[in-house]
């Protein structure tokens, strides 16, 4: 007979106090594997409990398995392996596990757009698009990204890039990383990746993270090396030739040619044309993409609304040649849309209404002026030993040449020490090149006068 | 000399049309390579222009590589290389790539909450969010998810799940597939995955995308087989131990044991908690999770809001072990944060104000009388050759055994015909099993009694 006292505590149900009783007696081999249970009947007369309460109670039981049925036999207790003491593996205690750095002023990393948010219009435009929308909110959507603002971006990159694609060839995703990630899944194993050095770091490691081949090719004056290119056996080139991140070049028009030819004489062969800040063009007229004259589909080209809008914004795109559309279709079945319905509303709208680019405007007016004033507060300060300074006009950052023989770890150091975060091209170099040492690259945007003006001061303090 | 005349368009700033003529004199090979261009002078003069428009139109071409420019001795025709005519590939014409598919009655997806979608409430939070907040909502974030967000979660799991973690180990990520990227970069090549056959479908499917190595392992009535898993080699296993899908197995307290214990017995093993339907048990206690007993740190649990709060709020989350969150973060220093900081801070808002268990606790009741009717339309139904019915204590879904002779592949075959979309249990089996033929699986949320009733109607017809 098994007799268990009740707290009948209100709002806990009798059954599960009598569930907690048997499975710790259970848990404490009090009751035995195969031991048989009291039938339901005989639990509820002994226990001054209804058979209904048993019958629960033993349901619940069954269902984690500390119990079985047999029918016509009963309850029985079920053979429960108990949980090895493991030794407790070492697990520091590590804190925090991200912190934000906190510089005084912080030219590594481009703070787009804190202070130049468009607020009011953004906010105006999420309330408008609660307001309009309901279901179209929640459904799970094309997992390409919405008809409405495909459609945008595809006017969008006409108007601006001289792009003529089809809506239906523009991929939204959350952030270039997601689109990297799809996109290399539809190349074959044996293919070769091509990156420039220096160059935007974040692309090799991405192979890296994704064990995928990779060739760095160097860089001349008007751009991508095509020999080295040539000979590095690469069939997929990873180039920004808008704008180089980080030396600034423009690819030249022959270069541009050359590389078309190049992916055009071999079916395997692609360009990835990443377009990141083709919208900060301050002292000429913006050069067309060179997905523009990608008659063959070999280009395929990126750019996000992360610098532009809003880190926050997670809506970047691609745009693929029709051919590799039909196989991203294939491979990516399984894959659900990663980003938000309610923001691509809002972007869509953004872009339908003119916002984005009075937004653009604004901020590119903004940017050349915080680079204009970087340079000049360079070019005052008599410390810094200045042989040379690039940029200005475009991009957001400029390249300071310097004449000192301070290795490019010490200056990193010392700056830090100073509170003034940067990077020298030397560290955008996947193999070392000399011509590359003794270079500042300085991301200006969104700094005030005041802290460019102090974070100069300083820097002049460590030479 | 070259003498050019003007159209004067208003609006076109005359260097540009200067820049136009040049390039097309350039592009059709009128102006050759190595040609010297007229001074700016002599432009100037002979095209009565100022000296100022000649020399804005020479830069945008040297920009543009068009031509170069050499001190002293003038500008000159650069060297540009055709693009070869190529022979256009075939793109066949596909029309819209992606098409919704049109049933009648859709019993393979779940079309979680198109009918219950708090809509109300949840535009009340947004529009909260947005008064509230600025400069947050645009920062670049933690690239782990806010941490407002991920407080809330723990706290939530904690509550319902019986999980205790820090906020620290919770990973926002833009969607399950997303995460599980991020996530099998942490382990080494030689990884094997194992699999439950029948199972989730996508997980193998991911893993696949991956190029990774993957076994499947059978099930019994308590869950995943442990010496077919022992002896598969896999030393990381993807589990649903709360709610099997589609089998609707309850893992039994002393499989979960045997499966913590062999996690336990070997550094390299893991147990990826799939928790994907949790919420929806509608006829017992809930179930504490398999990460609540992780004492050793073995278990990786993942769920997500799509499946409770719409698929359009694209936030799921992981709960990492603290050895695994040091690798996590050294492995993905360049991923940024994939989800939109908006909807971040609304679902912790949901989560904080109680909002989401309400909404939880209403859908629960929903499914659970959607479930009960399909079933007694199945039972009513005299056509159905209905051996047995699983289902309807849990989840959104319900399998029915089959008393029949027709393969499965006609019987979706039939069914599709009248409108009516499902699937069979034999396709959630990565190996053939002919224990599991003839099983249709039903899921049945979101779908008014209308649709269900003649849906059934047309099932029995097709027999």
């Amino acid at each position: 007979m098994l007799k268990y006292s009740f707290e009948r505590k209100q709002g806990v149900p009798l059954y599960e106090e009598l569930y907690k009783a048997l499975k710790a007696d259970i848990l404490a081999g009090r009751l035995r594997a195969g031991e048989r249970l009291p039938s339901k009947r005989a639990m509820a007369e002994d226990n001054d409990i209804s058979v209904t309460t048993v019958l629960n109670a033993y349901q619940q039981l069954i269902t984690e398995g500390f119990i079985t049925s047999s029918e016509k036999r009963g309850y029985f207790v079920a053979e429960i392996q108990k949980i090895e003491p493991v030794p407790e593996t070492p697990r520091p205690f590590v804190g925090k596990y991200y912190k934000e750095d906190e510089w005084f002023a912080d030219f590594q990393s481009n703070n787009f757009l804190y202070n130049h948010f468009p607020f009011a219009m953004w906010k105006k435009v999420i309330r408008e698009i609660l307001s309009e929308y309901d279901l179209e909110l929640v459904r799970r959507g094309n997992p390409f990204g919405l008809e409405e603002l495909r459609t945008q971006i595809a006017a969008f990159l006409y108007r601006s890039r001289g792009i003529s694609v089809s809506p239906e060839c523009v991929i939204i995703g959350a952030g270039i990383e997601y689109l990297y990630a799809r996109l290399v899944n539809l190349f074959p194993e044996d293919t070769v990746y091509a990156v420039e050095t220096p160059g935007y770091r974040k692309i090799p490691d991405i192979y890296d993270a994704y064990d995928l081949r990779w060739r760095n090719v160097g860089m001349d004056a008007h751009g991508i090396r095509m020999p080295e290119l040539i000979s590095s056996g690469a069939n997929i080139v990873h180039v920004s030739p808008e704008h180089h991140y980080p030396l600034g070049t423009v690819m030249s028009v022959a270069r541009r040619y050359q590389l078309l030819n190049w992916a055009n004489s071999d079916e395997n062969r692609y360009i990835i044309e990443d377009d990141y800040d083709c919208e900060f063009r301050y002292q000429s007229r913006i050069i067309p993409a060179l997905k523009s004259r990608d008659s063959a589909g070999r280009v395929i080209y990126m750019n996000t609304f992360s610098k532009t809008l809003s880190p926050a914004v997670r809506i970047s795109y691609m745009v693929l040649p029709e051919h590799l559309l039909q196989r991203y279709i294939e491979h990516t079945r399984f894959f659900t849309n990663s980003t938000s319905s309610l923001e691509q509303y809002a972007v869509a709208r953004f872009l339908e209404k003119g916002y984005f680019e009075r937004h653009l405007n604004r901020i590119r007016k903004r940017y050349r002026q915080e680079g204009e004033q970087l340079i000049a507060l360079l070019q005052e300060n008599k410390r810094i030993p200045i042989r040379s300074i690039r940029g200005g006009d475009s991009g957001t950052h400029v390249t300071v040449s310097l004449d000192t023989t301070m290795s490019d770890a010490e200056l990193r150091k010392r700056s830090a020490e100073a509170g003034v975060h940067l990077s020298c091209l030397s560290d955008f170099c996947t193999r070392p090149d000399p011509r590359y040492d003794h270079v500042m690259v300085l991301n200006f945007s969104d700094m005030d006068e005041e802290t460019q003006r102090e974070a100069i001061r300083r820097l002049g303090e460590i030479f």
